[in-house]
């Protein structure tokens, strides 16, 4: 049996304003008519071939990833039993990551390491694959990954390949080497090798998909020969793990692990992989260009205008005199970007960055610049809330609490809301008193006030919340006791 | 004395999506640091040279006149007492709206007609043009404005005149011709032939700025000549008038009135004309590439982009390869334009007309299809409104009531409100009761009971309303009794 080691952080910049620090693009719902996530895509296809789950992320979008899983155990035929959530305090690569997933299972286990954010289709070629690469990987070998590659593609690495054994074991390669991103000509030169002499010739070029298959055992044997100062630093964190429960553990002491890839920290050095030839459509979603071949423009008003991409929400767009551009507009964030130049996306967060950090010590900032973090709809262990307005001396929020999740005891001190049930019934706490609120029925949060908002029901509550007070930041807020251990 | 009739109608395309049917661009607030319109620069101009004022509008913009005029008296020097107002039925081009107005003026009455959409700098030659003016509307001349032109506009009529006695009235010609806007070409030999041979030539084009002088007994005598059936039809129309009070006629029967502007109907023909030539700066303000003349683009992330031109509202806007464009982003439209070809914002304007056609026997589509009419803050005698979120069985709204006004009594059929006052004092009646509501106070209007909400204080009224029901159209809505003669 196969155990899928899902790796699931990313810092949100590549699709920005898609994707934002607390919401990086493996979340983003795009796909299959916006009903999913690339996240939920990758556990339906890996839940075919994998029987247990280790998600590696960080704390903050543990509910995320829950609440996605959740969703889709309730609309899919897929479901994923008990996925084991290891939480890094701290971002250190992928090295690290699957170490921490080796040392949390036994030396035998199968792993099948897999990005969480990349797009794969045909799904008897991907089963093939796996299948192919489950063989090698009980032998004893660490077994990657290579696509065959359909265009001189510069964001990729690529993994120079030897066919030894073409009769006997179709499609699984040695390594020759590793190589980092090309120039468009160095490029071009692999794919005319490809081509030309395949499958005469014995060298072959592939893309590195960043999928990896090995025993728990052999990965953390190979990681301690070739960097051993990873191995070491990541047994120390492991060691000093804090288990919430079965599913939910908490990284600690972090800061002393080296920050490497996988490719760096072992593949590079290792003479024991095998790389399988795969022959499904693969997307890494790397950026607004790969996005785009993925999902639909939406309708817009066009004049001596063509080969537009446009995302948005409700509002009309027009454009008069506009070629080749992607525009993508959210409810705090508009991008307008010539195609194939969208990879300077990474620019602009980088300009976001430095104005924001000009801004750190307003108090304020941390209310009106989002725009990194997330989008306007922020996501909670119990729902979700949206501001839709915020003026001086008050703040309208909308707010969905899921069934049978409910918020923290909790008080303000610079502020009074008025909660109006619009759909839904909650349950309210306000003092030592607690009743219940039909839709269309209301009350008052006095400043000072111990409180409390549940969803006792069946059905999303969504409340109407306004809130009167000379500060309405979010950080105005003691919780007295939260289901989420959140202490902020 | 002078009498300033302002032309106050427009169709709201040419700036869409900034201006709407209900918000045309004179009422746009895009001047002097976003606090003032054109309409209100109109009047703080022309009242330095003139001492009453008539408004030709209609009933939609009526409030919206009267607001800004409000708020001029409040916050400048310049008053303007008690304006008339002629409010239209339907438009009929200037030709009829200066009829009406010379109709309810004197015979010897100088009328100085300005449209109010125009930006006008440099004040002291203005006064000097107006008071040259004066003194051949006086002798009976009408008398015309012709602009220096400075570039061969294509988007501008041009007035050819003739320098007749340079020594004695100097910058007052006799005109030849009036000539419509012209194709490039011909525009560039306008100009040639000023700059060529002035001021040895007696020939000279000017720009036709559509400002006019005379008295409004020689007016009503030219087109009675000229063109019988527009003074007729507007005399009929005129005797039918409704007056409502000293300051506010309604005119009515206006359909058989012929469509045409003054120029076609009066000045082209008549003999009696004078043009005055002016030096001032003036902008039509008829298209994006004018405006943007005028304001300055708020502060944008560019990666590769240069000379564009970005409004906004508060949103971050980034761009990548972007040149030579203008982005317009409102919350319920975005624009993004060529420079130079910005004109076309007709043909926008245009499909969206064909799309709402087809929507048009669908009642959600007065919800869902604003983008033509307003933008989603929407003007109101007593103040504003502003949906900040609609969906199934509910809608949020911000309401601002102006001191001293209110809104009709009401009451609907399919929604429950929830009032919280977050700024100000509510009077509030429901039913038999009134009460007043303070700031952190909130309310509730149960469906089918009548009500009233009005701001009896000094500050502007700010509440969140909470519509509940299971429609919250606009138009489930029964007014028992309004001050503003309001039905629907």
């Amino acid at each position: 049996m196969i155990k899928n080691v899902i790796l699931c952080g990313g810092s949100g910049t590549r699709l920005w304003p898609l994707s934002r620090k607390l919401m990086p693009k493996q979340f983003l719902q795009l796909f299959d008519n916006k009903t999913k996530s690339l996240f939920q895509k990758t556990i339906e296809r890996n839940s075919i071939v994998c029987n247990e789950f280790i998600i590696i992320t960080n704390e903050e979008q543990y509910f995320l990833s829950l609440d996605q899983i959740e969703e889709l155990s309730e609309n899919s035929k897929f479901k994923i039993q008990n996925p084991k959530f290891l939480l890094e305090e701290t971002a250190k690569n992928t090295a690290a990551a699957i170490a921490f997933a080796a040392f949390e299972s036994n030396e035998d286990d199968i792993l099948f390491i897999t990005p969480s954010d990349h797009l794969i289709k045909n799904e008897e070629k991907y089963v093939e694959a796996v299948n192919k690469a489950k063989n090698f990987a009980k032998e004893g070998y660490l077994v990657t990954f290579g696509i065959k590659p359909t265009t001189p593609h510069t964001g990729y690495g690529y993994i120079e390949s030897r066919i030894e054994d073409l009769g006997l074991r179709d499609k699984v390669l040695d390594v020759i080497k590793f190589h980092e991103k090309p120039d468009l000509e160095t490029a071009q030169k692999y794919l005319k090798q490809n081509t030309t002499h395949y499958p005469l010739s014995t060298t072959y070029y592939l893309w590195n998909s960043g999928m990896f298959m090995f025993k728990a055992g052999v990965y953390l044997e190979e990681l301690r020969k070739h960097s051993p100062e990873v191995y070491e630093e990541t047994l120390k964190s492991y060691e000093k793990r804090r288990i919430i429960n079965d599913n939910q553990i908490r990284l600690k002491d972090m800061q002393n692990i080296p920050d490497i890839s996988i490719d760096y920290a072992v593949m590079e050095n290792s003479k024991n992989i095998k790389v399988i030839l795969c022959e499904f459509e693969w997307n890494d979603v790397g950026s607004f260009d790969s996005l785009i071949e993925e999902i639909e423009s939406i309708e817009s008003i066009e004049i001596d205008s063509e080969n537009n991409f446009y995302y948005g929400n409700k509002k009309v767009i027009a454009t008069i005199g506009l070629k080749d551009f992607i525009v993508i507009d959210t409810k705090d964030a508009l991008l307008i970007a010539k195609k194939t130049q969208t990879q300077k996306v990474k620019e602009i967060v980088n300009q976001l960055k430095t104005q924001h950090s000009h801004l750190k010590n307003n108090p304020k900032s941390k209310i009106h610049n989002p725009i990194l973090n997330s989008q306007l709809v922020v996501h909670r262990p119990w729902g979700t809330y949206e501001t839709l307005i915020e003026d001086e001396g008050y703040k309208v929020k909308k707010i969905i609490v899921r069934p049978g999740k409910r918020l923290s005891l909790q008080k303000h001190f610079h502020r009074n809301e008025h909660w109006v049930v619009v759909c839904g019934t909650a349950e309210v706490q306000v003092g030592e008193n607690k009743f219940l609120l039909k839709e269309n029925e209301s009350t008052y949060i006095k400043m000072g006030e111990i409180h409390r908002l549940a969803n006792p029901g069946k059905i999303p509550l969504v409340v109407i919340e306004v809130q009167v007070g000379e500060y309405t930041g979010e950080d105005d807020i003691i919780r007295i006791e939260d289901d989420y251990e959140r202490t902020h």
